[in-house]
């Protein structure tokens, strides 16, 4: 394994202080508990493949404990939906619709990347081959919809507030594989631009970040400025997410996540820290990573060489660095809503650990 | 290339008799021009590439003309539409959802069977590589939903009946998804029964062509009768299409289908005869069948000895058989809704088609 090198002091620092945050314990139970009566369906194989997924289960359908990932998304929205003086309970559809759409990216992701583990279990294809993923896939697309679609038989009879909800899931849906779709042009690339980067992380990650405040929000309030506000709280928390990923792929430790250290490099992909050594490094150091990045496959030595150009570069401190610059940018916006106290702090100890969390 | 073998004077008969049906024709031109405006941007190859599977441009993008298929789903929600006395106007976005998702479907249909032609043409996985075939799939799903939700913006303000349409599209994708699910399960195995088989076929092909004819008549009529005549009739006409196609996929010829002969052999799918042979043939025959479907790869000798078992199980005229009967109960249920003949006799002509036809 290639060890961790480079660490900086202020990061190590920064761990120490990096606490859970309390939103993502909060909805918990009840986030689970919605998600799982979403699931329930028996008669065909495929829905214990989802549960699976989703960390209720074993490969043999047995059930388990405590491998279910963050609930960052239905956090997000039953959050918002609280922060506004609405009724959690009428953002609950909506918050489980954004997480089966989080794991339904998920499981194609996998495929796509090859990937045989999430959370050190074996992912769906590695299991149960790649067409059974693809289809399960699908399936939890569609889970999401009807779970939407849901609110209606939730005594909710307001059927303008359900297709808006509905419309803002599709939108954020269509934006979201159109960065899925970025990224893999963007693959063994070595001209990406930091904002063509942008461009793509605020689809690919970001799309569903910011639904999930302002879907949250649109279950709480009519009032147009606040939904604006926590749309545009959500694009820059959406990057701060993904920066903090992009680090986590380049330097993250393989126990907190799961993945070998340096698994972005090896893959090729333009997450980044690669976006910036390829514009920062010397002539030197770019013509080194222009010959690695077209290598048909590359190893620990390439690996090792790419960080060594990076820490020249100085990329590690910019990344994260840039990561909360955008942490500021959210807390800012989410100010203008001119909130009580209480979720002010929440959502400021939330932005941090995103900007600083090792898994 | 294996030569067709075995054909029933009847069929031969049938065959001259075909006519292509006035209702695939007469909302081509509305249908292709809805579908246009559905995938009209251009920020992103990914629509160039669902605009080559639409068949409206080549592989560079370029507009050509008359791939299209056969526009099925859409055509039987519009006369649906019509036919119970509704504005075919209204059920446009509907048509147009569900000729998406048929897309859609047959994109990851593709790169599960490692299909790489349609309609004489590359196959997008063949042309563009997995992922970015998967990523268009799923882009052109959600290009379905926004068709559907699109109604709300053409003036329709019945946002119950646009709420009741969007959750018929989206059980009816899930049982597709399901029927998907099952197919792939079923390919292998040799111990596949009829009501298995039809239980797959319902979804897998089912869903969609009952969708398509329960959704229309939900926009243009709020008669409960009718609703649930026209979602019988779909079920038995999706019957239809699922065995012909079956047929097709052992007998068809290369020249009207695009695909080699025996092609479901040669997969050792489990479609309707390889299930009537392996529970019809002598036992000589049920063993050999067994034999072949457990080796690792077919080739020309195998699917002729297949062939051979179904000419003596008389597997061909069965399911041609079933098909008519589908048919016509198909047209019995039709006539229950009482509506004028020429309805009637447009419908008739359709069914009989999808019973013989040659693509």
């Amino acid at each position: 394994m290639i060890l961790r090198r480079g660490t900086s002091p202020k990061l190590e620092h920064e761990k120490k202080l990096m606490t859970s945050p309390e939103i993502l314990d909060r909805y918990r139970d009840i986030i689970v508990n919605t998600l799982k009566a979403r699931i329930d369906q028996d008669h065909l194989f495929v829905y214990d493949m989802l549960r699976y997924c989703m960390g209720w289960s074993d490969k043999d359908g047995i059930p388990v404990n405590g491998v279910m990932g963050k609930s960052l998304r239905p956090s997000l929205c039953l959050f918002a939906c609280e922060a506004v003086g609405g009724n959690m309970r009428n953002a609950l559809p909506a918050a489980a619709s954004l997480e089966l759409i989080h794991n339904f990216s998920l499981i194609h992701d996998e495929i796509e990347d090859f990937d045989e583990t999430r959370h050190h279990r074996p992912t769906l294809w590695a299991l149960w081959g790649i067409n059974k993923a693809l289809v399960a896939g699908n399936a939890l697309r569609i889970v999401a919809d009807q779970s939407m679609e849901m609110m209606r038989k939730n005594d909710d009879k307001d059927t303008e507030r359900i297709l808006k909800g509905v419309e803002l899931l599709t939108e954020a849906c269509l934006e979201m594989i159109e960065g899925q779709y970025m990224d893999i042009s963007f693959e063994g690339r070595i001209d990406i631009t930091l904002s063509q980067y942008m461009s793509m992380i605020s689809r690919k990650t970001g799309a569903l970040i910011r639904c999930s405040l302002h879907l949250g929000a649109v279950m709480g309030t009519e009032n147009l400025r606040t939904l604006e506000i926590f749309r545009r709280t959500g694009t820059s928390l959406g990057y701060v997410f993904q920066i903090r990923d992009d680090i986590l792929g380049i330097w993250g430790q393989e126990e907190s996540t799961g993945k070998p250290v340096g698994i972005d490099i090896l893959r090729k992909k333009n997450s980044l820290p690669i976006v910036h050594a390829m514009d920062k490094a010397d002539s030197k150091g770019r013509e080194r990573l222009r010959e690695i990045y077209s290598l048909q496959s590359l190893g620990e030595p390439e690996v090792l060489a790419v960080l060594d150009i990076m820490e020249q570069a100085g990329t590690r401190d910019y990344a994260q660095g840039l990561a909360h610059q955008y942490e500021e940018e959210a807390l800012k916006s989410f100010s203008d809503a001119m909130l009580p106290d209480s979720y002010k702090f929440d959502f400021g100890v939330l932005s941090h650990f995103l900007a600083v969390r090792e898994y």
